[in-house]
């Protein structure tokens, strides 16, 4: 399948989760009714983007109710779904930023816990430690699906040009990104790195952010956006809850990379990049 | 020196080569006037952009009239002077693209031979092979200077965020490109690719363009620019012959760092950048 639909749901968060699991089942239909093949969540959909309240809501997988939704969903629509992510409880009192990614059989094909926190006090103020409640995940993440291989990070990971290089160099044509910015760091980086990124790698790549939430303590900044392996946005969401969609078109991927070999190029005998074997996750 | 004036002379370059010299003399000495500590020429300003004709045009260290007139520059005028590049002669018949850098006592600082050679051919008919007439370099470039270290890139280097990665970790906080992309390359992907590579590594980046030479083969697309560290262009040319000046604040350099630390946060321990140690320079 040379073109597929993806498809980004930009949706509103908030204290409730109830709420917010009703929210993305509406779009994730919403999506599949469109013909989406492949269906994105936002950073955290489940909860409010609150470093402090990220265990209140964490789940354990499988028994956890979003995890169950997202499969059901998946199944039921036969849809790759990127669960966006979710606090994931794990072992030894941990909780991850983790993505959880279903298969049109509702099988989970994986997860990513996110690798880089975001411990940042930028100079509006505006200061977030997300290693306070967070640990780090440990592995570079890229899903097998009918269409291509699909790489997975999560926000703050996307600022790490290492990360995105090395899902690409295992065989993603599309990195799929839930990810949160603020209306700091947005309007100056956002579509920026996105775009650069999906140059640098000759892939798709695809942000999906929550909806802006006026009135919360962390004001996300939206703007959900796909880009083409050139650089071009083919679709871009505004602030608010919306459904974007945009064609795959993975010929358009090859022609990219054949026409200005930036992977064929690289100097491997000059710079070398590799993924560092690791044991299971563990706080840095 | 906290805050030093960095100077590009985006000068027209023709088959002329005695008038090249003239014109670059020129802007030079209009830079250095105009307090500019650091000054930096284009890729290939001594020559046509045209990969046939370089050998033409090659010179050999220390002899050459450019290599001459270009320590003879720094030293009179006590300034950093970036030689933008030229077509270098060396032994075994092989001609590099050459960037050679004079300190203020006219002393060489060192070269940077490019290491990425630009065989592409456009979905426009665009066709450039360099490796046709030039060899490949061999290393990562970072020059001390006073004021801090910079690191050198040429043109086509900069589309590989692994050697941006690498000059920053050896202590650059000014990374340095003569560059001449084309009409092509130049609006889809030049300040973008300068302004994300300044934001990933937290540095200040100057890219220095040829002017637009109507009416020669290769359309050069001009528009050098200076981009602060959290992405901002500072200064930046149009398409014509034009002298822009920047300050380059390097307390800003390392409060971007401070606010959001991502040389700081890179997960060495998931992945790992490194340079090969390689031997002289040779064809690969």
């Amino acid at each position: 399948m040379a073109i597929f639909k993806a498809a980004v749901c930009q949706m509103l968060t908030g204290e409730d989760k109830k709420e917010n699991l009703r929210r993305a089942e509406s779009m994730v239909l919403e999506a599949a009714r469109a013909g989406a093949r492949l269906v994105v969540l936002p950073e955290m959909f489940n909860c409010p983007y609150r470093t402090r309240t990220f265990p209140d809501y964490a789940e354990t997988y499988p028994d956890g109710p979003t995890l169950q939704m997202l499969a059901r969903l998946a199944g039921e629509n036969g849809i790759y779904l990127v669960g966006g992510s979710i606090p994931e409880r794990a072992g030894g009192g941990r909780v991850f930023n983790t993505s959880f990614i279903f298969g049109p059989q509702g099988e989970l094909l994986g997860r990513h816990r996110k690798l880089h926190l975001f411990d940042v006090e930028l100079a509006n103020g505006l200061r977030i430690q997300e290693s306070s409640t967070l640990s780090y995940g440990q592995q570079v993440t890229v899903i097998p699906t009918a269409m291509c291989l699909i790489g997975i990070a999560i926000c703050y990971d996307i600022r790490f040009p290492e990360l995105a290089r090395l899902m690409v160099l295992k065989g993603a044509r599309v990195v799929v990104v839930p990810a949160a910015f603020n209306t700091t760091t947005g309007p100056a980086h956002w579509e920026l790195t996105f775009r650069l990124r999906a140059v640098d790698n000759q892939a798709y790549f695809i942000a999906a952010s929550p909806a802006r939430n006026v009135g919360q303590g962390y004001p996300i900044y939206g703007h959900s956006l796909v880009v083409d392996p050139w650089g071009e946005v083919v679709a871009a969401a505004g602030e608010g809850e919306e459904l974007i969609l945009a064609d795959i078109d993975l010929e358009r991927v090859e022609r990219v990379r054949r026409e200005l070999p930036l992977l064929a190029h690289r100097r491997t005998d000059v710079y070398r990049l590799e993924e560092v074997p690791t044991g299971p996750e563990t706080t840095p």
